[in-house]
């Protein structure tokens, strides 16, 4: 060791000696500035605050619905918006869900229908001011996404989800939920009654949802359709994504704690492939070994994140 | 200690210092009459020696068959006995059946549709002497049953299985081959077009197969048909069992070393609610929480007793 190389080292050391007020100063600084949330990021600030409220479509139980209502009244008297735009026939169904609402002691319900080029307008977001339930109606969820996908409207449904209210949909629309959704068409060439009866890639067609749930791909009727086939193919091109396929009459509850809930009368079926290998043949079926799936009924819990399952049935069959 | 308890003790130290000697002669004594197998059962000795060859039904894919033929030559030229008493027009599926396999090369091949009136006979058994393979055709699982279950012949059949025989048959000669046999039919009334839409206790009616396979429920036609319904039906009913449904132009099969290899162009999806916790609600509906599932393409294996699964096939979908 020569002598320089000896000086270094004791002025290190000397520097050292002050570190320990140099770091306090910083935390305080930190604390103060950044409310820790630079050095501690609190995941809890980046979810929703809000419900998400996915109805498989079909008959829609009363308790179902009491459940929405109660949600949405959560801050004081609820004030329900309605968006039709995936019917066909919105002068029909605009009418009958505001009925269905007013039955449930909803006052302030109101049904809005709307092109495009409404949506882009920075005026119609104010339909949605003090609203704390959000319903889509069922139809083409296409229709419903060409209206308002990345306008300042879907911004706004965004930021009050984010901010507490609870955003509900049934068939159709809960299809718009995830980030990818299902349009309802497949590439494949089939006769009436016979879609459905491949598990293959590429061959689901999808579309970018409203993107209300990034963990999930939504499917509804699941159960009475018999649409099996297609939520595997999507979940085993996109193994990271869970498949939620709602049977009618139910719902899933995505609640502010990253948990889904399940109401209702029948069946979610969720198919975890996260932890599963996915193969694939010369020809494009899809295959996956140790996928987790969960059939789950009404008081049956769901962790998005770690993928637990939880329920207040007891067990057995007899 | 009194002195009764001291002498008892030392009476049993003197008994123990001559067992050593007696666990030998009965050692001995058992590996010469029993050959060992009263104490350490060979469970390989318990398994057929033969293989289980269940196809999903639809179009059959010539290696497919070419492997059923190699499978029935392993001691010598294939001698192939086809049974069409599943089909309502067996002097179609006969000849058409024999065709198929004289076409791969089968010098011996015949087909029988014989009443349980002559499957009682004795002699009818006559038919199976020297055979290596046994092929069930389609049509209605229960016409086989009702013509075979419990004759001389079905008990023929199981002993040509167990001394190395390959027992195959597609879509309800597949079906048979379980002992929980699905007959087709549900309790619930369905419309043309509506069936198997729900997953539920009691509904799916059953009755007993020809039981060459005894860990699983054999279904066919499955993604093509959809299925999935009533597999979970019965596999949550019963969830010792594993769930077998086979698609259409793709294979199972049951090996002599207890895996199931999958063969063909499409897809096996295998139910396995052994560990899973399985639920109903107060209507019958039922759940199953992580239950798991296998979607298996040609190259990958089961291991009916361990569950574990393999595949050949490399990781990934692109």
């Amino acid at each position: 060791m020569n002598f320089a190389n000896f000086a270094m080292r004791r002025k290190m050391k000397k520097n050292q000696s002050k570190r320990p007020l140099t770091f306090f100063f910083l935390c305080l600084f930190v604390a103060i500035f950044f409310n820790g949330s630079f050095l501690f990021p609190d995941e809890s600030k980046n979810r929703p605050g809000g419900y998400l409220f996915m109805i498989g479509g079909g008959h829609r139980p009363r308790s179902l619905m009491e459940k929405f209502v109660s949600l949405a009244s959560r801050t004081g008297p609820p004030r329900v918006i309605i968006l039709t735009m995936a019917s066909s026939v919105p002068e029909e169904t605009g009418p009958a869900l505001v009925k269905e609402f007013k039955e449930l002691g909803v006052e302030k319900v109101d049904y809005y229908h709307f092109s495009r080029e409404e949506a882009l307008k920075p005026e119609t977001s104010s339909f949605l001011e003090g609203a704390t339930g959000i319903f889509f109606s069922g139809g083409d969820q296409s229709r419903l996404t060409a209206a308002i996908l990345d306008t300042p409207f879907h911004e706004k449904l965004l930021d009050l989800y984010y901010q507490g209210a609870v955003i509900g949909g049934t068939s159709a629309g809960a299809a718009v939920m995830s980030e990818i959704m299902i349009t309802g068409e497949e590439k494949r060439k089939v006769e009436e009654g016979q879609e459905w009866t491949t598990i293959e890639i590429e061959n689901i067609i999808t579309s970018r949802g409203l993107g209300f749930i990034k963990e999930a791909i939504v499917d509804q009727h699941f159960l009475r359709r018999r649409r099996q086939n297609r939520l595997f193919s999507l979940i085993l091109e996109n193994p990271g994504l869970i498949g939620l396929g709602i049977d009618e009459s139910t719902a899933v509850l995505a609640r502010p704690d990253g948990k889904l809930e399940i109401l209702g009368e029948s069946q979610v079926m969720i198919i975890d492939a996260r932890q599963a290998l996915v193969i694939k043949d010369e020809k494009g079926k899809l295959g996956g070994l140790n996928i987790k799936l969960h059939l789950l009924l009404a008081g049956s819990t769901f962790d998005l994140k770690t993928g637990k399952v939880a329920t207040t049935l007891k067990p057995g069959v007899k």
